[in-house]
């Protein structure tokens, strides 16, 4: 029979239909038996008055076990008595496509650890799965926003032959007779397609990082949202096009999901205006140090501690959850960040912070070759033909327009857009130094 | 300035523009210079008249080298003798960006492997760039299916704790203190998804072969697009909704780029009329043997002749590109297809072949945790709770509901949909055996 899904029954009512789904809650009684079957669409009751011998699909009911697969065929009636939705069905026939093992192990009191090992079990609560709803909207709005810009959306590998950004935190890899690297970052392979001539990258994608952080923002793998631009008159273009597509993924999903979002996690996703709050960095060390931090002074880079008070600060003044951080001191940015025409210690650069958590880092990059090359040397780096950085240098040989980016990780977004506790929450399958399972 | 697209200049006729791109070609004459300049969406001639002595616009052509990257201002005129669109822009002022070294290091008689050192300076070619044009419009139009199926957008790890598939064919990772592995497939996953109650998933990612071939077709690195279904009737389901993702993008491509693939590659681009054919592999070996294919008679799969030769012949007799294989003998498919009901020598499994190439392997999969265990213990695999096996098989012992899907590569569709004579061509940067480069 067609299925008829969970939340579809309320325009089912007198019709007999069959559902799919899995076991919620059983309480079998010796004159009635109550199933709550759920499937992804929401939960219904399934209401059997049990006959008297013979009643062989009562006999199936008891024997039934919470989390099994099972497909019921039944009539569709309403009993404003029912709380889930005021209706219910009364079965003709239940099939058991997959029974549950019983005793599930893990339950409501179940810890973050165990509940990770048994992540298929976790996700089948309706407030996990959201999740999944909300990251697909996101990245239909992104999308949509890259595709009404212009973007070509590329797949830059993830094996590569060098360990070209920082020789830190890469994952080596057998490769054949020789070895090859994890990349950290599409950051490479996209000015590479720049230089190819492709206006617009946009990419979602893997990253790895080797890095042995354990905190609730980290990961040794997580999905990047990447942008390069072309052409671009200065890293304000940048800035403009990723808060544009985060407004867009926000609107949508608060209007997919904001209601289910609130109910499950207790959390408004508000609607950002455009554009953000802007704030130089050089103001917001100012800012923050008349604010008591790094009462040292000696601080170039803000600190997860910084980032959530300037945050704060910035939320308390504006209204805004966001904001723009700009013009990073070239000490603390990689070499290929562009320096500004005024002050050759400072850079055309971002970082994105929201809620408190930094999410994004931009820039426009140095295209011309010969201060690039000069850039990567100041920072100590081989900037050889054969070294490391040869053939990203040699993009910048045969003519390189001004460019400029942003990776965003999609992790945080969700974990920011939910108030999830933690990045782990936020992703199908959580990876982190001691985490390879399942 | 603001940027005027050079696919946009006929509107601009009579107007002072500002165009942004590479240096095409230079014809450099003594009374006329001819600059052709390149963007992503064509390309115009600059017509400059040298002036006498002070003409410093001249003296700056004259010093131009191909490829360079610049910015050009100057009136839109119409001049119908020019091949490019009739119009011409006289320029005011040019600003070379950035500069390109004279002596390109690839040229239209360079061979496959240089060129793919130079990948950048290739994809500047217009043929090459549309390929990534082609890939944008390709996904959109699957993720819209996927999006009006209800699927969920899922990034699974690519990060493995156990090689477990089979342990041939995948890359080994330092992990910290121990191995990871790189997955080969999502497939795991993508049913752990299911496990998890997502009913559809849709993923688009890497995946990872460590597999020694050298052919038109095979890469270390490449995207597969995956799809899961939960709750479905057969295998047919699974086709359905594979053929009616392939007919919305290739529908899209030819609406889009149908005109430009046959100028460049001289390929048209057929839209499929559903559904698409479907012959059992019985039937497919007894007309290939027929035919003459495996004169041994010992064949149990399909050989890439065996499926050239069947392309070929379902195409002459029912003018149809596709053709899906099913019902595959079981001693061929991994332990996890479902053996046919009738039959248990059979799966429940697939093979989608465009013009003669194979591009996608799909499946029903056995649901019942005993079944699927004694199939993999037949396979002669460890389905012990700690062997390799053990975190998948866990998803089945908590009722696991019917389901099947199956991964498509994405590269072979698009060498396919192009008529690229290899899969190198049809990605961004290829990797291989021997290639880990640019």
């Amino acid at each position: 029979m067609v299925r008829v899904l969970v939340g579809e029954l309320p325009a089912a009512v007198g019709r007999t239909v069959t559902v799919k789904g899995w076991v919620n809650t059983l309480r079998l009684q010796s004159k009635v038996q109550f199933v709550v079957v759920r499937d992804h669409t929401g939960m219904v009751q399934v209401t059997h008055r049990r006959g008297g011998e013979g009643d062989a699909l009562g006999e199936l009911l008891q024997g039934l076990t919470v989390e099994s697969a099972v497909v019921v065929t039944g009539r569709v009636v309403a009993n404003p008595v029912v709380k889930l939705g005021g209706l219910e069905i009364v079965p003709e026939r239940v099939e058991v496509v997959s029974a549950a093992e019983p005793g599930l192990p893990i339950g409501p009191e179940t810890g973050p650890e165990q509940r990770l090992n048994w992540r298929f079990l976790d996700l089948r609560r309706p407030e996990r799965r959201l999740v999944f709803e909300v990251q697909t909207t996101v990245e239909q709005a992104m999308r949509e926003v890259a595709a009404e810009q212009g973007c070509t959306e590329l797949h830059t590998p993830k094996l590569m032959g060098t360990a070209s950004e920082s020789g830190a935190e890469v994952f080596e890899v057998g490769y054949f007779e020789r070895k090859a690297y994890l990349a950290q970052s599409p950051q490479f392979y996209k000015q590479m397609a720049i230089a190819g001539g492709i206006d617009r990258v946009f990419e979602i994608g893997p990253v790895f990082r080797a890095e042995p952080s354990f905190t609730s923002r980290h990961a040794t793998e997580f999905t990047g949202v990447d942008v390069e631009l072309a052409w671009i008159d200065g890293v304000e273009d940048v800035m403009s096009f990723e808060e544009r597509m985060l407004r867009r993924a926000l609107e949508l999903v608060a209007e997919r999901h904001g209601e289910q979002i609130e109910r499950h996690w207790g959390v408004r996703v508000v609607v950002p205006e455009l554009p953000f709050p802007r704030l130089t960095m050089a103001e917001a060390v100012k800012r923050l140090r008349d604010a008591g931090w790094d009462p040292e002074g000696v601080r170039e880079d803000l600190d997860p501690e910084g980032e959530r008070l300037l945050s704060a600060l910035v939320e308390r003044e504006t209204g805004h959850e966001f904001v723009f951080v700009t013009g990073f001191p070239a000490s603390v940015r990689p070499f290929y960040h562009l320096r500004s025409a005024g002050d050759p210690a400072v850079t055309e650069s971002f970082d994105l912070l929201w809620k408190g958590v930094e999410i994004t880092t931009g820039a426009q990059r140095e295209h011309r070759y010969g201060r690039l090359v000069a850039q990567a040397r100041e920072k100590g780096m081989d900037a050889g033909p054969e070294g490391p950085l040869g053939r990203y240098l040699d993009c910048f040989r045969y003519g390189m327009p001004p460019h400029g980016g942003f990776g965003l990780g999609l992790g945080r977004v969700l974990m920011l857009a939910l108030g999830l506790p933690s990045i782990r929450d936020a992703v199908f399958l959580f990876r982190g130094p001691n985490r390879l399972e399942p």
